[in-house]
């Protein structure tokens, strides 16, 4: 394991592709390992991105890769979306494009499944975040489809947050009633060669203003970008150097107060998620056995016990 | 309370209303309400269904009620998507259309909020199906946007789930990276009229007798239904014959042992919701406080402890 750090640290792709199957499928190893890792973690910039199936993600993300590498910045992407073309289901000019990304050295891509993560895929998506950023990649992008409780989760732990959206019928107020717009720190219009796409640009920017903390002063101020997928690809270098001013502007000693808030937030939440493990995979078999279980659903199932009462037995031992 | 209880029976709308505000608002009273209602339930067939935004899900579902409605069935709908028409969202002709379905008497629609459900979603969302089941509806449809985790366990406590798909590049190929090809027990191509609707059934068809167990006697077999929301609407007597044929299929003597088993699964389900939440929201608080939360954040933030060991000494107390 020592060795894996190390070339971990060193940013040795095969290193780092077992480093993250292993915090996937070994909860208990994993712990041991991000504890090693974890003091050179802190330094990446990790960008959360979420809009739904169709917006193009995959591939602006492919474009933002790309330019972020010509200004000399190295780039890990996450997919989480079991949807994206990053995890396999793509066109085949997608995939070509990614996989010529991919065959650059300082970039790595990795898909995380929405099964089989032992442990739960957000505390899993973390840990790889943690690897990719011990490893010393200057940005880390991370691509969910966003329309979930966890997806939002995941999200949450990213510095900067791009929510993505396309023309098309009530994408703002769908944006607005999904709860994702206050979670944007840049909400990106993607296929903006499209029809109606100034149209939802410009209502964005309305609803944007219509927050009632919109003008208060040293407020991150959500910017509405256009962007487009098609060659010649568009509104790229504008994301990119909006990326990079969100992180000056997270950096700035007159937000500190702030962006330590948000990375108190963001800490909660992860040692929530590593709790939530802990109990549902150790704690409780070890609280119950399968035959008790069995009687107490049968119970339920009988309507002898109620679910409420059920549970308390269950935990019953904990407050003793 | 006794009133709410015996009026929720009574199938009165305002009491049901009121029931369901309880269970997501107020968890303390929710418990005790869950405990008097319990006794009734467990006669309503649960329809779970699932489809990306955009596939026609509320307009399918309202269609469904409908004709439901014309066998003399009563219906209750509960819309876990925040951008369904159900819960608001919707272009005018279909909250038209929604709103004459909602004012018959034997028909109650409610929308389920994806923040602010004191105690976790997936646990409302459940109590809210168990007051309409008290209720004596015959079918509650449950629409959820089925893209995430949460929602995916929504869908799991429906005794038939629905998979909404449409036309379009690699919907078949996304259902099953994205797992919900497994879960679905009817799965439906919406808007038919759509090009590629032929081939998007026969491929998912195709799929479906991949599954190793597809050919074991007495398994129900994965229907794929084409059905259409533009008048005039078809598939949908099929679909809710369909519906009807799964219901007699769990009833059937003969897979009694499947329909338990599937049974003792989703109380386990439950049950685990329910703990989770007192964990999180009353067990959590009540064993660490916030100047120690403050305090182990702050070193996580700086180093000085990693986030497994931070959930360690949280929970310790636990196993003492």
């Amino acid at each position: 394991m020592e060795t894996l750090v190390e070339r971990v640290l060193e940013r040795n792709k095969r290193a780092i592709a077992k480093a993250i199957s292993l915090v996937e499928n070994h909860p208990d190893e994993c712990e041991q390992f991000i504890k090693k890792i974890f003091p050179y973690t802190g330094k990446a910039l990790v960008v959360g991105t979420t809009g739904p199936p169709g917006s193009g993600k995959s591939t602006l993300l492919n474009n933002l890769a790309i330019e972020f590498r010509k200004r000399g910045k190295t780039v890990g992407i996450i997919a989480v979306d079991p949807t994206s073309p990053f995890s396999g289901g793509a066109l085949l000019g997608d995939r070509i494009r990614m996989d010529e990304l991919s065959a650059d050295p300082d970039v790595f891509i990795r898909s995380m499944g929405s099964r089989g993560s032992l442990g739960g895929l957000s505390r899993a998506t973390m840990d790889a975040i943690r690897v990719l950023d011990a490893a010393g990649f200057d940005l880390i992008l991370v691509e969910t489809v966003g329309a979930g409780q966890s997806e939002v989760e995941i999200v949450r732990t990213a510095h900067t947050t791009i929510v993505i959206g396309i023309p098309g019928t009530g994408d703002a107020v769908q944006a607005i009633k999904a709860g994702i717009l206050e979670i944007a720190d840049i909400y990106v219009v993607n296929k903006s060669d499209r029809p109606g796409a100034d149209e939802i640009a410009r209502e964005l920017r309305l609803l944007l203003t219509l927050d009632p903390h919109a003008k208060d002063e040293g407020r991150w101020r959500v910017p509405v970008i256009s962007t487009t997928n098609l060659p010649p690809v568009s509104g790229i270098i504008e994301l990119a150097d909006t990326i990079l001013q969100h992180q000056v502007f997270l950096n700035d000693p007159k937000n500190a107060a702030l962006a330590f808030e948000q990375e108190m937030i963001r800490r909660k939440n992860e040692i929530h998620e590593i709790i939530k493990v802990e109990i549902f995979e150790n704690m409780l078999t070890s609280l119950i056995g399968r035959q008790e279980w069995e009687k107490i659903l049968k119970d339920v199932i009988s309507k002898k016990l109620d679910p409420y009462s059920a549970a308390k037995s269950i935990m019953d031992p904990l407050f003793r």
